[in-house]
């Protein structure tokens, strides 16, 4: 059986209500009387329960992880490190699945019914309003993987998606492609939009012909799998820079599916690097967004922010990296010449 | 702003007790009472917070899914499951991850600290005692994934293995093949051990020559990469049945890295159905549990288990079935000879 409050306070010879004290943030007790109280608690095994210590502080010590899809591989890490990171912490992770949620106010009610301290948004595309009306209702969040804005009252924790863009135009353009297309994630999405933006603005800076910019319905492999088809009907597509792993690999299928030789005949560059882009049957190379950092630096956040309500909102942004395999040909050797004129043309 | 207990009670011309009363489970309230404040409730959007009412039930509402493995592809099912029935029974779902975790005593503190009505532990991988220690304590328990007994005093909500593993068997038989292998999951697992005792009981009754199994060391596309190794070495092996999807997909990929073309070299068939299976660079032929249906009814079940503390343990199994793609050889036309004498030698 659970060992008690009232246990602990026979064994200490101490009052009920100096064992609660001793175990609230922030109540008054003697330093003799937290001793014996904590002896007493470490010889019993005694740990006082999360709903008995809320009453006291207002705090339940759960902290909300928000998304609205849970079928994207991405989020096996993101679960795997939102809960044991809080649990390191002595708080609870609970899931709140809004798949099919629409209206940020039912969502805010829900929270509230909830009785979360927090809640963590994991997903760029619920839009920007969600988090806002959290943040509005005096719930605090972090919006992981959202779009960063110096004016924005919410924090934010993810990548700079222009850059992460801009840094796909580059990767095809050192590899010598010169005509490509981007079959980017659902248009709704922030990192969508700036993914886009980025590759569009350093693509044509670096020459590239941009023949094509198509959007997947959601991410998901029969998305990607549809939504590249009229790509392939073209014969002047050298490379194609895919909003997200799980589309790419979608998009690779249906490139097989016709014959279409990977990477020799048509390149494919994936965006960040979920445990399947490793496979052998896809060996994707892909822009890395780092997802466990993200999650860690957002669990971190979002306690300090529960901790102090008056703390001013941030914006923290990780570096994506490229990661080499073999969905595009080759870098060229770097003794060669700069221009690969041969490989310039369609 | 929320609305609040006392907005409800204002509007409804009672006072606070009688809308607190109308709220709580089995409290005593007149009808009239009740009519007045659900009306000016619903008027005003009212919703009582869990915490609040979790007081008065001495309820929380909370209800745990304990698993010591995110990585599994198989959970992005089990995760958007789990929580979208939830949710619309009005509970909340609390992540439990006891990756790190070995000893059911501190993961029963974990849970009362937790304050959950009661727990989902959705693996056949942790040992059968940390659910027995859950229950054991008082902690309503449902094993989603686990092993059945008459005997067991824990509700089990999933397949019979044994009888997956001789479907297994009867699946390779029926294609002729003779010579074949067991690629299973971790040794220690219970779905593990029922998998391959059904395949062998069955396999020997139909004539099939097992010529290894092996055991790979967690339910991971490296750890079955590495461990079909010595099976490739062998030139007698004409299919493997894998303990699980990750991985036969592991496997099937280091087969294509020695050249080994599948089917027509090397048969494989897989376990689960997880939705990569079904991605076109595997195509793989396998036997599919029925995931949703398992969490939906252990979801059920533990609601039920919460509300009727004397209920006695049940076991609830639902039936596999083969999905056929392209990793086997294809079923011989009904219409031709039933043995194919020219396939039976390796």
């Amino acid at each position: 059986m659970a060992v008690t409050l009232k246990d602990v306070a026979e064994r200490a010879g101490v009052s009920k209500s100096a064992v609660s004290r001793t175990f609230t943030e922030g109540a008054s007790v003697s330093a003799e009387m937290r001793r014996k109280v904590l002896a007493a608690a470490k010889e019993l095994g005694y740990r006082p329960s999360l709903i008995a210590s809320s009453l006291t502080t207002k705090r339940t010590k759960l902290i909300g992880l928000v998304a609205n899809n849970f079928q994207n591989p991405i989020f096996l890490e993101v679960f795997n490190q939102f809960t044991a990171r809080l649990q390191d912490r002595d708080y609870r992770p609970l899931l709140v699945n809004l798949t099919h949620e629409t209206d940020p106010r039912r969502s805010v009610d829900m929270l509230n019914r909830y009785s979360v301290d927090g809640v963590i948004v994991a997903t760029s595309t619920l839009p920007v309003s969600f988090a806002a009306a959290f943040h509005a209702a005096g719930i605090p969040v972090v919006h992981a993987f959202g779009k960063f804005d110096a004016e924005e009252k919410v924090n934010v924790v993810g990548i700079d998606n222009a850059r992460s863009g801009a840094m796909a135009a580059e990767t095809l353009h050192a590899r010598g492609y010169r005509t490509v297309a981007v079959l980017a994630g659902p248009a709704t999405a922030t990192s969508t939009q700036d993914r886009v933006a980025g590759f569009r603005a350093r693509g044509t800076a670096l020459g590239l012909e941009i023949a094509e910019v198509r959007y997947a319905e959601n991410y998901a492999y029969a998305a990607g799998l549809e939504a590249v088809q009229p790509l392939l009907d073209r014969d002047d597509i050298e490379a194609i820079f895919c909003g997200d792993d799980l589309i790419c690999i979608g998009a690779m299928d249906a490139s097989r599916q016709r014959g279409i030789a990977i990477p020799e005949q048509l390149g494919f560059l994936g965006h960040n690097d979920m445990t399947m882009a490793a496979w052998d049957g896809y060996a994707l190379t892909t822009v890395r967004q780092p997802t466990r950092e993200i999650i860690l630096s957002a669990v971190e956040l979002i306690i300090a922010a529960v901790g102090d309500p008056d703390r001013i909102a941030e914006s923290r942004l990780f570096p994506c990296t490229i990661v080499e395999r073999n969905s595009l040909r080759p870098l060229p050797a770097p003794s060669s010449e700069p221009a690969q004129p041969e490989m310039a043309t369609g």
